[in-house]
């Protein structure tokens, strides 16, 4: 092997017939925490790279575009950004893209796993960006069902931002009607509730679906959007919540005021990404149209 | 190995340090033409797969994502469809496209590679869908150079479906002046010219922006748009050309319209996916604002 | 991708955790016979190779390797060759190699899959090299429980040359003690029953020892032999059973003579081919020389 | 990927269309000296593995292998082990073996790179087993060339353990007629040269007879010898010359004399597998007796 080829590569298992291989810079950390296998390390196309049981949750080059999906159409369509709550969000990325707006009193994370909490802080400290240390985030380390259970706030914005309801994963127990009642009862009457919400590709979107159907028993507006994340190798999915407004026809002009609020500078999002990402191609407005099982 | 694993792959490289591993149910064809290698396949997730040089051409699960992307933004925004003309195209379903609608007369499709079409009708004939004996259709077997630098028909619109100019292709002599200078001589005033355009992804990006800044010293409008494709994994960019409407900016009610005029059902395109595939996000109009060299 | 890089895998799996990847030049056959799967390839390193059920078989550049190893220690060491019984050996290598001495006056070979019997044939014709005509050929298309159940033949050697009996393999349940007294039963009184054995690196040499083991109870010299085999990635291991000789111990200068008499060249055995693949390294020896489970 | 699944893998190349995938199970370095890459990671099936250059270089549950083939031989049939020299062997096993003989007086070793020394008594202590502290051991961080045309000592076994003499190698400018010639004068006339000598797979034997033609320019003994390496995944060769005895041809009772002399217990070698490994196939001898080039 000469000495300029690779040896060292990740494996992502998409589908058992499907596998994205990626050459390996440098392992920064592989091990076990109580819930999950996690690695992190440095790819040469996406730079750092967080591996949760095998599967890519976020790379340093293109979290921006999950992030800043994930957060900001909700933070700019709802009415009070004063109390967020955000579910999962380890790496902190999403606490830095909630606190980006100086609207924010207050966010409250809650994750249950502290050693990728630990771990981002240490060796990803580019996607929190400081934001564990802003005053205004609460981190907390626990279970998201016993939180939702038990917590007592109301929140304008509530950002789900788990992994998969796959079997093994610590996320399974999150989706069921005692969370989603829960959350209901959680979120303002004029928030906006979002979650990262699987995929939408043509051949991987029933599981989307399912979510949509599912949240259409809670919601008056039920609005499916997606981007394509290069590092996940899929188009990804996101379901904004409200009973107020439909987010797939918010004004372009509210979005840019929005957007003139955050500190910083975005990579992604903007109105014109907004009209993008939230209007669907024919093949999955007829799956979200089609009736089936629901969580 | 137990019964049920996979022996058989196609291993798609990427970057040197990215390659797809998909399983293979069975090859129906490998071998070699006069200009490229060529490998007819079929795998579980994205059905049959025709392979140019290694690289994905196109699956027949989502190649109507393609297809229709490539083929009806320009249709529904040139004034007249009755003369159309596609460079490449081999697999025939460009021109199953461009003859869906009855507008259409005449649709000239110009391939190099003769052994790719008759492949593609032996093994792929879904993609043409009897589209190569439509009487509408003349399909000529040579080098678009030459056909361009000889015909003297106008089209209301030029589909450019050829493989990337990178160094070892057939399609690199046809990324040049001459050939900008006659496409635009060929093309009605009131014409569309589209052609696929390289990829859009924040990585991949910078090919794509070079077409467009090229195309710009020579049509008022030049819009790109892109689509993920799944079975290439990529965002697949594209370049609409025209002096006479910027496409990015065409009536919903026109495409609505246009897309009713045509024979069978789409699966992709229609207004709502128009509006998205034209719309850009931020990092890709920031890469095609910046001034760079040119074809 | 290069126009030069390689799209087309075969991948066999050794463990879960261990994979060999040879690139493809051209598939001849790929199906599903009544039994297990099976593909027919052509490679560069190893020119044609039959896998069935995703492990490699035999390859065209070395499978005289296997094919000398397999058969003629046996058929040097015994007394008499007149009559010899191959189990499976579908590819007709084996039987390739037992017509070779001109004193074979009938060679029996059942396989239970004609399929592999007759693709064989046709794409893999270097293997059997005409034996499959020759006169002394007696092939029976069946199960080889049922036919050692009720043949009356005697035979002065008998080469098993079935595949692994692994838990989903058709030779699962050739590897038990009906069978075994069936084989002894029909081999001559100073015949030779030789099979391959699994494999005999030191990771992964039990089911070779159990073999090995069982069979002590069944001929008084029982000896073990090895080779590696480039293209099984493997050292394959034989055992060489009688009650006449020690195969081991064999006089180099009878095997020089047996060798003699062959029709055509050996590529791979002789005398001193025969001392180096059974003389055994240490760890091997001890790891027969433990005691454990038997068939 | 189910949370079994492994995601980290290292990939060897063996030719451009053939590559072994193993599992990775930990990372313990990865980086870069002034010399070549190194890697040292955990293994399910080998252990802990050391990796220069993207190649194997040895494997904690096979190394006994290799290292006993390299050094017993070549001790078992020297006049005189007062004095041993070691050319390369950085990770410190081969002088773990030699030191194992009570009569070894002194163990001169001589490495380039200081570094694969270092590391591999920090992550691979198993490999040297406390041998560059027996006050036996002289070690020598520096370029054999450079040693050789100075040294003044006399040696009764000289080991070459250098990495293959490929381009990129450092190991390049050590197959030379300087170098030859002068490891010659260092070697006491009725003392033994052995040297790692590449492979001898039927498919890549070629180097190796290179190297045994150009040292039978240099000794009346010039015996090849090679066994499989399982980590290696290839029959490895060795070259023993001397003027006073041919190594293929020694006493089976000397062999076994010389090894009841050794501290603790052989994996690997002993009379028996000396028989082996001396002994060849006839496609290797056929391949030895060829001419042809020299270095």
């Amino acid at each position: 092997m000469p000495k300029t080829e690779r040896w060292h590569w990740y494996v992502e298992e998409f589908f058992p017939t499907e596998q994205h291989h990626r050459a390996i810079d440098a392992v920064y950390y592989a091990g076990e925490t109580a819930y999950q296998s996690i690695g992190i390390i440095e790819t040469p196309v996406f730079g750092k790279m967080l591996i949760l049981d095998g599967d890519t949750q976020s790379a340093q080059n293109d979290e921006k575009i999950y992030h800043e999906a994930l957060v900001h159409p909700a933070l700019a369509g709802t009415a009070d950004r004063s109390e967020v709550l955000i579910l999962g969000g380890g790496e902190g990325a999403t606490l830095r893209e909630v606190l980006r707006h100086p609207g924010v009193k207050r966010c409250t994370m809650v994750d249950i796993d502290g050693d990728v909490v630990e771990l981002s802080k240490k060796y990803l400290p580019e996607w929190s960006a400081g934001a564990f240390t802003d005053p205004r985030a609460r981190v907390v380390i626990g279970d998201a069902l016993a939180f939702l259970a038990n917590d007592t706030g109301r929140y304008g914005a509530i950002v789900s931002d788990l992994t998969e309801p796959l079997e093994d994963s610590p996320s399974n127990p999150l989706f069921s009607d005692e969370v989603f009642r829960n959350i209901k009862t959680r979120l303002r009457e004029d928030g906006v509730y979002v979650l990262q919400a699987s995929t939408a590709g043509f051949h991987n979107m029933s599981l989307h679906a399912k979510m949509a159907r599912t949240l259409r028993g809670y919601y008056r507006h039920v609005a499916s959007f997606y981007t394509h994340v290069p590092a996940f190798d899929n188009d990804w999915a996101f379901i904004a919540c409200s009973d107020r407004l439909d987010l797939a026809r918010i004004e372009e002009a509210a979005v840019d005021a929005y957007c003139a609020q955050l500190r910083g500078e975005n990579f992604f999002y903007d109105a014109e990404t907004h009209r993008r990402i939230f209007a669907l191609p024919l093949y999955l407005r007829r799956e979200l149209a089609k009736s089936g099982d629901t969580f």
